[in-house]
């Protein structure tokens, strides 16, 4: 359904006209300088031969000072979408089932189906602000589930679970001997600056560097999970990646070294754009205030038909995506709140004249 | 087994001792100064945003020029190891058989395991020149045969098969149904000067940046295959790696735009590194000439202990690999001819001293 967008845009695009593309989940701020210096002198000086397939020290070190564990706690990724697949992997089997709430991130469910295994979702409401539905996921939990992929704050919502909620969801999963992943992507930009998320040795960490340090594409992520996972992701890169090139761990970790200032920044900015975007739409469109990060997930008005309102939108230089990307939500679409604060106003100008 | 040398190298280095590292498939050559400065011109201006992930157009269409075929044929993988794996996960299901000549590369077997199928290996000889067995590949073909993973020249022969064989091959698997993939790693590396695999719609391309441009640890390589199969691996970069790095493939481009060049002199060093090897170790050890690559794959004289000579040849500072490694050949030991004359020198006269 994204791609199908994306496919939509370079049409347009390529007939000469502009789109301002809210519709990807890509920071629009740059990686840091020293990440690009630290990758290019790397090339230059010989770090393009084969590594590690777990990592190397002392970017796994760095890590696992962060998130409190041990280097063999940590292996490095190419992104952390693959470090999700990876573990999930190791913990489906055929028939198996994991958990996430919905909305949720499309490559969930694409990644259970390509193992044999099954996403179930337990649904959550904008009516009660996309709280955690814990007794839902309890009731869901049988036989078959393996693990639960937690999200938060979530893609597409934008809304973080209270730490008590995350500890209750924790408790349910360890009581009933399954493994919780904590897909830790948007944690740096949760608004009331959560600290890093320390290692208990049962809930599995995947983190990246993509959105709080602008290295999307640059495909580098990290998982913590215990030491005999961890030798288990090594092998499957050894069959798959072989290793993340090693310039861009060290890249990676000038980048770590500069977290604080960094996500400090990246939060900041964020949290200024969903007060905009908050006061431009939400008089228009139904939606949850953000707590973190940079989506916005509102529902249209009722009557309006998604697909026409987005095709007319993309028409007047707008791209967002479309809520059923993210589960059953036909009626919401995603807003990336990814652009300078004059392309943001402009945007939002056009999706209210629009609706 | 290839890891646990790897173990004692790095514990031999860290207590200060200087090891020649003849173990490791990597060639000394430098990448191209030009692709450094592509990447890095890359990272700095913007080009660390995702990407498609089939791979950049410019790339994919250079490459399809290159083997006589269309972009859509092309998708560009993290090394062309990850490649082979997503083919393989398309077209084996459980119980489903991969055929390979042996000795091979060690990846295969882990590969077909990790996916619930199995490698059938059809032994060659080094009586025989290692040359291809064709009539025990026909007679190992049975229904659950899915394919058939072609490495020539092979690791850890450096062996090449004839054009004529390789043809007769394609055509067994061709009138049985069955798929061949061509790993061509080290195609490029035939001291006879063979020309650029082009596509013929059924034998699928594995193909590499890494030997010929010396750029191991960059990750990048490609595959050739029909294009629904293109369609479904860049599915599976879709919920694994997203894609691989656009900076990187701004390198890998820059590399093949003077690949003749590139891969004439990396021949030339090979085929003169061969005739030194096999000048100074062919009287003590039997091995077939090298017709390609940078591999020797000799057998060690008759009562010879294959772990204890690799052990004590490592506290002279030589490393090589245990020929175990790659199948049912424990009496032979891989050598990687991928260091400048003098240290191959050195490491000649130790092996030859410690036999």
């Amino acid at each position: 359904m994204l791609y199908e967008t994306f496919e939509k845009i370079y049409a347009l695009e390529r007939a000469g006209k502009k789109i301002i593309k809210l519709n990807v989940g890509e920071p629009d701020w740059k990686p840091p300088k020293s990440a690009v210096k630290a990758a290019c002198l790397g090339m230059k000086t010989g770090a393009g031969i084969y590594g590690s397939s777990a990592g190397e020290s002392p970017l796994r070190e760095e890590l696992a000072r962060l998130h409190g564990c041990k280097k063999e706690n940590v292996v490095i990724t190419p992104g952390s979408k693959f470090g999700i697949y990876s573990l999930l992997k190791i913990l489906l089997r055929n028939g198996d089932a994991a958990l996430s709430f919905s909305p949720n991130w499309t490559a969930y469910g694409l990644m259970c189906n390509s193992l044999g295994a099954n996403l179930k979702l337990i649904e959550t409401r904008q009516e009660e602000g996309w709280k955690a539905n814990l007794a839902g996921l309890e009731a869901a939990i049988d036989a078959n589930t393996k693990i639960i992929l937690l999200n938060s704050p979530g893609n597409p919502t934008s809304v973080a679970l209270l730490p008590k909620e995350e500890e209750e969801l924790i408790s349910i999963a360890k009581s009933k001997g399954i493994a919780v992943l904590a897909d830790d992507a948007y944690r740096d930009l949760c608004f009331d600056a959560r600290k890093e998320r320390q290692f208990d040795g049962h809930t599995l960490i995947a983190g990246t560097f993509s959105k709080t340090f602008g290295m999307t594409g640059w495909r580098i992520g990290y998982a913590i999970a215990p030491e005999e996972m961890i030798v288990k992701m090594a092998e499957m890169h050894r069959i798959t990646i072989t290793n993340v090139p090693v310039f861009l761990q060290s890249a990676a970790l000038s980048a770590l070294l500069q977290k604080e200032k960094i996500a400090r920044r990246a939060r900041r900015l964020c949290k200024k754009r969903a007060k905009l975007a908050f006061g431009m739409l939400g008089s228009k469109l139904q939606c949850v205030k953000p707590n973190a990060g940079f989506y916005m997930f509102p529902r249209l008005p009722e009557g309006t038909e998604t697909g026409k309102f987005l095709d007319s939108l993309l028409e007047k230089g707008v791209a967002i995506a479309p809520g059923g990307a993210f589960g059953n939500y036909k009626n919401h679409v995603r807003i990336s709140l990814c652009r300078e604060e004059e392309a943001l106003k402009e945007a939002f100008e056009k999706i209210n004249s629009a609706l």
